[in-house]
Order: C-alpha cells, then structure tokens, then sequence
C-alpha cells in the first residue's frame, strides 16, 4: 500500500496500464491467430481454447487498476519486463520504492 | 432406459455416434476457424474463447457413450437432425421407440 495518487500521478499510471495492457493484448491476440490457423483437428482447437482462457485469466487478474493495487501491478510489471522504470518517471519517490521491491522480490 | 445392447447393435451404435460426433466437430473446427481469421481485436478474440467454451461444453454434456444413456443420446441427435431413422436400423424394436419417443419429446 502506498500513499495517495495525485492527479498528475494517476494519469502517468493510466497511460502506463494502458500502454502495458494494450501490449500484452496484442501479443495473446498474435499467438492465438496463429494456432487458430494450424489448427486442422479438435485437438488444435481446445488447445487454443485453453490457451485463451489461460490467458484471460491470468490478464484479468493481473491488471487491476485499483489505486490500492497499483504498485503490485507495476511492480510485476516490470519485473516481466513489460514496463521500464522511465515509463513510470514521474511517480512519488517512496511510490517508486515500493514498486522497486515488489519488482525484485 | 432400454434393454441391453446385443453385440450386433453396438457397433451399430458405435459407428452412428462416432460419425455425429465427428461431424459436429468439424462444423465446431469450421466456425472457429472462421471466427479466428476474422478477430482483429480482444473483443473478436474473447467471442472466440466464448463460443469454443460453450461448445466444448455442449459436445461433452451430449456425446455421452454410456449404453445406459445411449437412448437419449440418439434420441436427441434425431431431433436435432444430426442422424436419421435409417441410421439407427438395426436396433430393437424396443430400443427404436424409445428412441423415437425422446425424438419427439
């Protein structure tokens, strides 16, 4: 948990959720169009299926953007490599420590 | 509940729902393909998982080889226009019109 978001704060997180979101979106999106298209038999087809329902799981559950959640969220993040620590320039100084160690935990 | 299955009309059974089964999932395969091809966005691809999901679902809750459940099974598939009459020929007479019964239901 970490201290108020100001406004300026909230709209550098938006824009660094959204970016983030949209990005790995595309990816699921690229990876699923492709088995899609291998897939000649049931078998292709409810892999294709698991992997969409893996998939949406794990980015519902990952982006969830309550200010109360917002540092896990960037923090793991940017341990996957999704976001850079300059993405979210910006942020309070005790916001980002919060955000480091969750990232390096 | 019908009498029991000689050997002669398990095969019989065997080979007609094999066949169905097959056959609903190539019209499966064949939608979700299409449906695939046509995503361009989260939202075509969620419709996508959606529609296998519940289809999934559907073919494991109706193709159900139990011969205690068979009559049902082909019950169904006749209403649905899966299978024929002819088909089923060589079942008792007993098996048929429960059959026909759960057909006409």
């Amino acid at each position: 948990m970490t201290d108020e978001w100001s406004s300026s704060e909230k709209k550098i997180a938006r824009r660094v959720f959204d970016a983030a979101l949209h990005q790995e979106l595309t990816e699921v999106l690229q990876t699923f169009k492709a088995m899609a298209e291998r897939a000649s038999d049931p078998e292709g087809m409810w892999s294709t299926e698991e992997f969409l329902s893996k998939s949406r799981w794990a980015i519902d559950s990952k982006y969830d953007y309550r200010y109360s959640q917002l540092d896990l969220v960037f923090g793991r993040l940017l341990r996957e490599g999704r976001i850079s620590e300059q993405d979210l320039s910006g942020l309070s100084e005790s916001k980002m420590s919060v955000i480091l160690r969750i990232a390096a935990f």
